[in-house]
């Protein structure tokens, strides 16, 4: 997605140096796909590994001065993320951003991981609706493949904001795809403006000191 | 999805009775979640104790004689996997059935499990392709919404079978939600056929002895 496959990780005095995947320097990235020595290698890894790497990931990578740290994790409630919490807690995380899809099974998922923030004390900084329906470029009427309002429901239920809906969107896919910049080329997409509001809240909320 | 959430798993002298799905008993079913004190109760568990459990699903519940075990599990390839291909190799597994969706960044995941089955020594079924285009019930005409084809491509480069793709369908989305059973209330949906005739492959390919 960010055209970093293939790219390789240094070491420097301070640690691992992370990859940067534009010409400004502004985003750098870790990955276990960097230590890998084929991109086709299973991680064959049980927990105790993967939250050993995690934890080197936030102590021993020469990060420098960020503004937002973003850890992607995957879904559930396991080693990674009880491992990454326990890693971020000293630096007082702004919170947790919670991704579900409109439908009863995810949305059941969701509430069990809304569950894990309350019990670990991660704040929520908001839950978000992926997947939420698909306006056909051909006729332009909207589908709800996936079902609609789950994800609201879920946040008004758990008392948590609720950031917006994003739809369906093949050209974020293609953006996602080719590994083109989709702020700069795919503005007019219908993803675009649900995207760049949800950022916005973010930003709001959280008000960082910019170096 | 099967109506059996808030069922109770009950003990009988050879184990665990699983959840029977339908009136008949041909479905039986076993769940982390019928475990659970409270449905919306996080399953906050290191990997050595879900071993154990995983484990135990397969050893310690009263099966009795089945024609299919089904287990269902999460992407990636970490302790679930390595668990469940350990607890279930006595009993030679018939295979894995790898499922992705058409884009690079799952079928970068997909390629990874098809390496672990390769070093676990898992026949690989097939690889079906899932969310494959989206025919727009208001016009007919089929946007590839997660771009397409990357499940075949995926199948060809690994020289294993590739099984068919299933398009989203937003009935099939209903009946999950609705808990209906799909074979018999959506056999006009655009998934239907695919899905039985990828279930027919399957069937084919693995004979059972019908009990």
């Amino acid at each position: 997605m960010l055209r970093a496959e293939g790219k390789a990780v240094h070491q420097c005095d301070s640690g691992w140096v992370p990859v940067f995947v534009d010409q400004e320097q502004s985003i750098s990235l870790m990955s276990v796909g960097f230590l890998l020595e084929r991109p086709d290698e299973a991680v064959v890894w049980r927990g105790p590994k993967k939250n050993a790497l995690i934890k080197q990931f936030v102590s021993d990578v020469a990060w420098g001065q960020l503004d937002y740290l973003v850890v992607d994790t995957p879904p559930g409630t396991s080693d990674e993320h009880m491992a990454a919490v326990d890693a971020l807690r000293p630096y007082s995380p702004l919170g947790a951003l919670v991704i579900t899809t409109p439908q009863a099974v995810s949305v059941g998922d969701v509430r069990r991981e809304l569950t894990f923030c309350k019990k670990t004390g991660l704040r929520v900084i908001g839950v978000v609706e992926n997947m939420s329906g698909f306006v056909c470029p051909h006729c332009n009427e909207c589908t709800n493949i996936f079902s609609r309002g789950g994800g609201e429901e879920l946040a008004r239920h758990a008392g948590v904001p609720f950031l917006g809906s994003v739809p369906l969107d093949p050209e974020l896919t293609r953006s996602l795809e080719e590994g083109r910049d989709f702020i700069q080329e795919f503005p007019q997409s219908p993803a675009f403006p649900v995207l760049a509001a949800i950022a916005q809240k973010i930003l709001n909320e959280t008000p960082v000191q910019l170096s």
